[in-house]
Order: structure tokens, then sequence, then C-alpha cells
């Protein structure tokens, strides 16, 4: 158990991230008391059933008074009016933070309604699952997981440092970095193979019924880990793309004109440039295992309950 | 303990498949003796020494004699060749099948060696991990997965039949399709998902090393999902892109239009087709896990270990 840090965590939307930091927080110990608040009576409901958060609030205003953290874990896009609502209502010293997949734009969107003596350091703990809402979280989801921070003019060395140790608390391993180059690195390891994810599962939506219900079928051979990629947040995922736009065009481009090398080479029936490109890329899954991000258990560990040895 | 069905299996390649074919088989008692062969000696010495088959055989000639079931485990470019090398060879009544991920071409290549009173049913055990070579193998490989099989001209009701009851003893399900169709369907399951994990991987090598590193450090975010498809074997990979290429291209024509659809709605700003399309993607997951491809488990079950109970 550690001394808790914050006496009152105010959280601004309860889906799978808010909740998962209430459950992450509560079982670490490190604040207090969270209160939150979501536009719908609903979630705000099922979290006090839940009981992630001591008390519900109608209005973002009213959840961040006397809060020392406020966490702000809605859509990208939605970050500039919930800091222009909450602003006012800042308590003297209070740190804000947020947990969006792009930077850049919240940064731009936030900072000018952060008044005086309160602090906004940009976050980023990269970390989900393809479920949503209040009952999707759980208090291991940070676990090992990397949390950016992207310090700018609004922060403070000691706002970033605490906030740093309150994700430490958590289970994250803390990087800090410069907005606009985390919007390019998530870029290619986030966004574009979302939009990659959801641009297969619609082209097999539009398929004839017959072939479509096939693919369902037999999906386990490929197309199934992208359906999984591709059930994600569609609110959370459209404020990423639109808020992300130069990073991820820049992106698109690049793995387009591959696209188009490869689709040429299949055309001409040209096996060794093919099997050149095949074999490079098992390089970077080797590092991505080496640097512990995967392990290298077949299929995701799927076969991990079935398997058993040879002998 | 199923009675044998076979008196002597013959497996032409000893790799994933012809390995996994061997422990079930073995496993499941449906075989009296397994023979194989490979082209390399370190690949035979080492199925003999993982104790999956009985002989190892220098020759795919030598090692069909006698055998009364004999699986081409090979890429399917090699077939054909095969087919001819084995052709003179077959015992009377002997089936020949294969588990090639294309079918036309296989069909196509192989049965004008298959001589009178010998037969051929090509098959795809639609089932793989990204690992290769003979101690990637498991019995478990084929369990609760499809096995399509595409009987042609050299096929038998009676062949058919025979290999059927084979597969379902190994654990699979069984689905009798035209190879073209298969071909149509894995094109779009499987094909075109492999081709596209490919390239996004390959776009990354391309980047310049910094970056490079960043997207390995924080991979977790989505990329990492496409290294483990694009780390399968290149040569068997090569040869599906080229032996199934119409339906290949068709396909990936299909998916570049709509990705330049969604690429112009994140270009002008267009929210409200993206999110029409990411909530349309998530009825497709959806009917995956409703017939029983795949769990709900967030994450591909990663988490399986560390969850707990929130209470």
């Amino acid at each position: 158990m550690t001394e808790p840090m914050f006496n009152r965590l105010a959280l601004v939307g309860l889906g799978l991230i808010g909740s998962s930091i209430a459950w992450a927080a509560k079982r670490k110990g490190v604040v207090k008391e969270i209160v939150g608040t979501a536009r719908s009576q609903a979630t705000r409901d099922r979290a006090l059933e839940l009981g992630f958060i001591d008390k519900a609030f109608e209005t973002a205003a009213e959840a961040v008074d006397g809060a020392d953290l406020v966490v702000l874990c809605v859509p990208v896009r939605a970050s500039g009016a919930v800091a222009e609502e909450i602003g006012p209502h800042l308590a003297p010293g209070a740190i804000v933070t947020d947990v969006g997949s792009v930077k850049r734009s919240v940064v731009n969107d936030v900072e000018p309604h952060i008044p005086e003596g309160r602090y906004f350091v940009a976050g980023h703990p990269v970390a989900g699952t393809e479920h949503s809402g209040p009952d999707a979280g759980f208090a291991e989801l940070f676990e090992g997981r990397w949390c950016i921070l992207t310090p700018s003019d609004k922060s403070s060395a000691d706002a970033t440092q605490k906030l740093q140790a309150f994700w430490e608390a958590l289970g994250s391993n803390v990087e800090i970095m410069e907005p606009d180059h985390h919007d390019l690195v998530l870029a290619i390891t986030s966004h574009i193979p979302h939009l990659i994810a959801y641009n297969i599962v619609g082209t097999v939506a539009d398929l004839e019924t017959d072939t479509r219900s096939e693919v369902i079928k037999f999906s386990a051979s490929g197309f199934r880990d992208f359906t999984r990629i591709a059930a994600s947040d569609p609110t959370m995922w459209r404020d990423v793309f639109l808020a992300n736009k130069d990073a991820v065009l820049e992106m698109l481009g690049r793995f387009s004109e591959d696209l188009s090398t490869l689709q040429r080479a299949i055309r001409r029936g040209e096996g060794d440039d093919l099997y050149k490109l095949f074999s490079r890329t098992r390089d970077i899954r080797r590092s991505i295992i080496d640097v512990g991000q995967e392990t290298d258990e077949p299929d995701f560990g799927r076969m991990r309950e079935t398997r058993s040895k040879k002998d």
C-alpha cells in the first residue's frame, strides 16, 4: 500500500480507461477519494453501482471542485470543451491530465483553459482492450504498460513528477516525449493498424451475403485478429483520426506506396521480391519480443490452455 | 483410441503442419506407421530425434512407397514437382492429399501426375501458428479447427470420405468446397490479412532508426498484433500470393478502394462517415464470436493470467 498521493481524484469520463484508473488507484491506495462524471445518467449510476467511484456528479464543473488530480477520460476532440467547462472550477495547485491517443491537438485545445496556478500535463497510457464502457475496466490494465507524458507550457516540473509517480504506482512505465513526436510514433504503432483493421473489416461487410458468412466461418485464418482491433470504440477512434490527421495521412501514404509495390510484385509474379520482404519482417517481430513487449507464444497464447507437452 | 485407418502415412515435408499431423495421428492412433521425407538432412534428423516419424527417407519417391495415405506438406508451388516425383511410386489405392492454403493451382498441378487407381483429394487444414519447422508442431493444432477438402476429378467419393474421417479423428471439422470458391474465401480471410500485415511491418522496417526503435517500444498499441501475422513462413506465403494471384488481386483492389475512401474522409474531416464505418465493423466481430471462431476475452486473452476479479 502506497501513501495516498492525492486527496481527491476527479474522473471526467467513466469508460474503459476511467474505470480502470479508478480500480487501480483504489487497489494501490494512491488516492483518498475518487469522484467522477459522465454525460449519461446510466453510466454514472453504473459506476456507483460497480463502486469504482465514491461520488458521481452531473457536470464536470462540479466533479472537479476540490480535486487535486483531474483526469480527462473523454474522446480527444471533446477535451477542449471539457477544459473550458472545468477551468474556472479548478482548485489552486490542481493537476489536470488526460489519456488521449493524440497529444498535440489536446495540448492545443486544453492549455488556453488552464488558469494560473493550475497545471496541465498531457498523458497517454498505451493500454486498452477492444471493450468499452464502465464495465470494461480492471485494475491491472496499466501494469507493465507504457504511459507517455508530453509536458508543455502549462506543465511544471513538479506536476509532471507527481503525475509520473501516480502512473508508476498504477504499474506503468513512464516515458516523457514531445507531443508531436508522440503523434508520429503512435500514428504508425496504433492509428494506422486500427485504420487498416477497420478498413478490411469494412471490405468484408460489403461482400455478398454468402461469401460474408463463409468469411466469418473461416475467420480464424487471420481475419479474426483484425476484427478484434476493429471492435474498439468508434467515437474514440473517429476523434483520433481527425485529431492526428497529418501524421496519419503521412504514414498512410507510405503504407499505400508499399502496398502498391507488393501488388505489382504479385501481378508480375516476382517471387524473389516477395520472399525478401516476408523474411525481413521477422526481424521486427524478434525485436519486439526482445524488448519485452510480447511473448513468443504461438497464436497469441490462445492455445495456452489446451497445448500440452508432446512426450 | 480409434482403430487405425491407414497402415502407412507418408509425410512429404516435416515442418509445422507435417509434424503436427504426425503428433495428432500418433496420439489418436489413426495410423500404424508414419514415415516422412524433407529436403534437408537436418530436418529429417530432427524429425527422427523428436520421434514424430518412424522412418525418414531421402526422397519423396522412396517415402511414398507402400503408403496408403500421402500428405504433401510443402509450399503450394512445390506440389506439382513432388506429385511428378511420387506418381510412379504410389501404391494402388493410395490416397494423396495436401495441406496448402491455395487449392485451384494445387489441383491443376498435382492431378496430371496421379496414375489410374490412385486418388487425389486436395485439402487445407485452416490452422497454424507463426512458428515453422519440425519443432513447431503439436498434436492439438487441428482441434476444433476447420479442414476444407476440395475434391476434383482425381478424387473418389470413397477417398474423400476416408480423408474426412482422418481429419475428424485429428479433431477437425471438415467442410467440402469447390477449389475456386476456397481460394476466394481464403483470399479475404487469410491472404489479404497476411499481405497487409507483411506490408505494414515492412513500412516500419523502412523508418528512420530512431523512430523504428520507438515503434518497437510502443508496439503493444496495435502494431504488435500485425508482426505476429507477419512472422509466418516466407516461402509458404510467397507461394500463396503467386498461386492465388487472381483472387488476391481482386480482393486487394476492393481493400485499396475502401482505404482511399477512408483516407479522403480523414483528409476532409468527415467525422460522421468515419463513425459510421467504425460502428458497423463491430457487428462482424460479434458474428465471429457467435459462430464460435473466437472468444470475447479482451486483448486475445493476454491478460488471462494477471486479470482478477475486481471485488
